[in-house]
C-alpha cells in the first residue's frame, strides 16, 4: 500500500468524487456509499441539486450518509421501495487489477453488499493509495452476529487470522446499523480471495464480509491531474 | 411426511425427551435447543435437577428456552463465557437417512446453529413423522437482514423456491432473537441439499439457513415401544 499524505490524499479522493458525481443523471435511482470520499460525493450532489437542479432519488447504505443526503435535500427512500438501482457510487479499502476489493472500513459493508448487490451497475470512488498489486494490507471486515461471536475470534486466530474485535472511540464494542459486531481481519495479504471469501461466508455466526470479488464494473481513481478510471469488462461478483 | 395425530405425536415427542435426558450428567456444559420437544427434555432436566440433584450447566439457542431453564433451577450461562459445549440436545423439523436436516420452525436456527457449531456433541430428538426419506416437505427457514429483505424475496420467488415472510400470530412480521426476519421456502423436495445450502448462504442479505448437513451425532427418535437410536457415523458438518 502506497501511503501519501492526508492532504494529499483528500484532495485526490475529492477529485474522485467530483468526477464520479457526473454519472448520476436526472430520473435515476443512485445507491450511496459510505465512508470519507461517498462524504464529498454526496456534498457535491447536494450542489448539484441546489444549485444545477438535478433530480435523482437516493438509496443509502448507510444511517449517516442518509442523514447527510436529506440535510442537502437529496430524497433518499428505503431499498425496499424500489425495485433496481441504476448505479451505485461507493468508496473501497483497496482495489487490484481483477478487481478484487475490499471494504468496510466503515462498518458498513453489510448494507453496502445488499445494496451493490441490487445495483445494475457499481462504482468506486478511491484515491491511488488505494490501488494495489494484492488486496489485503487494509484489515478484513468481517460483520459477525454478536451471539456467540467469541468463538468466531477463536476460530479465525486459530486460522492465522489475526482477528481484532472493533471498537469506536470511546473504545466501547463497535456496532453496526444492524447491531452486529465487526472483527477486522489482520492478514497483511490475500493470496486466494475466492476461498478466503468461501471460508468466511460459511463460518457460523459469520453474516457477510468486506471482500468484494469482481463486482465494480467502474473505478475512478483519484490522482494528479485528471482521474483515471479503470472499467472491468468481466464483471461478474462472486455473490448473487 | 406421515402424518399422525398430536395427541400420539407428543407421546413420542415425550418419550424421546425423556430418553435424551438420560444423555446429561453431572458438570457436563450441555446445549439446549428450541422447540417444543426440547420444552420436554427441559422439563426432564428441571425434575431432574430438582429431585435427583442432577448438576449441570446449560447454554441456551434462545431467550424462551433459556427463560424455561432458569425457571425450573437450571443454571444457564452465557455463550461467549465458556470454551465449548460438552452436548447439544435440540428438536429438528425433518431429517433424512444421510442425517441431513431441517431445523427453524420455531425461528431459532442461526443462534441453534452457533450453539451446534461450538459443540462436542449434536443430539437431535424428534418423534417418527420428523424421519423422512427426502427433507423439502417441511418448509424450510431462512434467517435473512430485514435491510432490503424484499429483494431477497424477489430474488427466492424468481429461483422458484416459494418463500413466505413469516410472520406471528398477530399478523406481524416475525422478529428472531437477533431481530431478523424468517423467510419460509416452500420447497417441497430438495435433491441437493449441498448445492441449495450453498446458494443460499451466498444470496447477499441470507445471515443463516435451517439446512444442518451432516451435523447431527445421534438422533433419538420417539417410536411406538422404545426410541429408536440413528446414529451418525460419519458426521462431519458442511458448515464449520
Amino acid at each position: 500500500m502506497s501511503t501519501i499524505n492526508t492532504e494529499l490524499q483528500n484532495k485526490l479522493k475529492k477529485t474522485a468524487a467530483v468526477k464520479a458525481a457526473d454519472y448520476v443523471k436526472d430520473d435515476m435511482i443512485v445507491g450511496l456509499g459510505s465512508g470519507s470520499t461517498v462524504t464529498m460525493l454526496v456534498d457535491e450532489l447536494g450542489r448539484q441539486v441546489q444549485e444545477e437542479g438535478l433530480k435523482f432519488t437516493g438509496v443509502s447504505t448507510s444511517i449517516s450518509t442518509a442523514k447527510q443526503a436529506k440535510s442537502l435535500g437529496i430524497k433518499i427512500v428505503d431499498l425496499d421501495s424500489i425495485d433496481t438501482i441504476d448505479l451505485t457510487i461507493d468508496g473501497a479499502d483497496q482495489v487490484d487489477s481483477d478487481f478484487n476489493g475490499i471494504k468496510g472500513g466503515g462498518g458498513n459493508l453489510l448494507w453496502e453488499k445488499i445494496v451493490a448487490a441490487n445495483s445494475k451497475k457499481l462504482v468506486w470512488i478511491v484515491d491511488k493509495s488505494k490501488v494495489v498489486d494484492r488486496i489485503g494490507a487494509f484489515p478484513l471486515a468481517v460483520d459477525v452476529e454478536p451471539f456467540g461471536s467469541h468463538h468466531v475470534l477463536k476460530k479465525f486466530s486459530d486460522a492465522g487470522f489475526n482477528p481484532v474485535v472493533r471498537t469506536d472511540k470511546d473504545g466501547k464494542v463497535f456496532k453496526t446499523d444492524s447491531n452486529n459486531i465487526i472483527l477486522d481481519l489482520h492478514l497483511h495479504e490475500i493470496n486466494n480471495p475466492d476461498k478466503l471469501a468461501d471460508t468466511l461466508i460459511n463460518t457460523v455466526g459469520v453474516v457477510e464480509h468486506g471482500l468484494f470479488l469482481n463486482a465494480v464494473n467502474e473505478v475512478v481513481v483519484g490522482k494528479e491531474g485528471a482521474p483515471q478510471i479503470l472499467i472491468n469488462s468481466k464483471v461478474h461478483p462472486s455473490y448473487q
